[in-house]
C-alpha cells in the first residue's frame, strides 16, 4: 500500500492529489516548491512505472510546471527526480528566479528551509489549486 | 533549426539520435552521465512539448535509464532538467553509485569534469548502444 515516505511527510505540505500523484508543497518560502510523488507501493525510479503510467506523470508534472510558472513568474522550471536520500520515487518541480537563494545551481542540499507563513502559503495554494483546475482531487 | 547549444557541444560526446532527442555523453569520466536534448529549435521547458512528444521525451528518459543502470550498476538513476545556465532544454540522465564523488548531493556544480580516456569511453559508449538497440540511429 502507498504512504508517503515519512521525510517527504516532514518537509512538505499537503497540497491534494492528482490522477497519478500525491501533490505536495515543500515548506520552503525560499523557492515555490511542488514535489510529485506517485502514488505507487515501492517505486523507486521513473522507468519502472509502465510506459501509459510514464506519459501520465510527464503531464502532471507539466501541468505543475505551467501552474508555478504562472503563478510564480519564474524565470525557469527545475525538474528533477534524484532520490539519493528518500528513495521513494518523487519529482521536483521548482520554481526559479534570478537572484533566488542558490541561483543559477540547484537548491538540494543549498542553506536551510525557512517555512511558509501562513497567508504567503495560503495564497500560493490557492493560486495554484485554481491553475490546476479539474486536475485536482 | 535545430542545432546543439555550444556550451552542450563543448562538454559532451556525440552518442546518436534517438527519435526525438539527440543523445549525448557528459565527458566526464566521474559518472556515467547522458545527456538528452529534445531536437526542436528554441524550447526551454518540457512544458512547451506537445503531449505527444513528452511521451516520447519520458519513454527516452527511461529507455536511458535502464540502459545507463544495466551498464554502469548504478544504485541510483538521478533525471533532471535544470538549464539554469544553458537554456536549450536537455535532460540529465545520471548514474549515481553509492560513494561516489557529489554522493549523495546532486553532481551539478561538484569538482572538476575528469574527461573520459579512449579506451573507458569506447567501452561504455558500446555498451550503451548494445542496448538501446534499435532505438538508436
Amino acid at each position: 500500500m502507498f504512504e508517503l515516505h515519512p521525510r517527504l511527510a516532514a518537509d512538505t505540505l499537503a497540497v491534494g492529489r492528482l490522477p497519478l500523484c500525491r501533490l505536495q508543497l515543500m515548506n520552503d518560502a525560499r523557492y515555490p516548491w511542488l514535489i510529485l510523488v506517485p502514488e505507487r507501493a515501492g517505486l523507486r525510479e521513473i522507468h519502472q512505472l509502465p510506459p501509459a503510467e510514464r506519459a501520465q506523470l510527464i503531464e502532471e508534472i507539466s501541468a505543475c510546471s505551467q501552474a508555478l510558472e504562472a503563478v510564480s513568474r519564474a524565470d525557469k522550471i527545475n525538474v528533477g527526480a534524484l532520490g539519493n536520500l528518500v528513495p521513494q520515487l518523487h519529482v521536483h518541480v521548482i520554481a526559479r528566479r534570478a537572484g533566488d537563494a542558490a541561483w543559477p545551481g540547484p537548491v538540494w542540499g543549498q542553506g536551510v528551509a525557512e517555512p511558509w507563513d501562513e497567508a504567503a502559503r495560503s495564497a500560493l495554494l490557492a493560486a495554484l489549486r485554481e491553475r490546476l483546475g479539474g486536475l485536482l482531487r
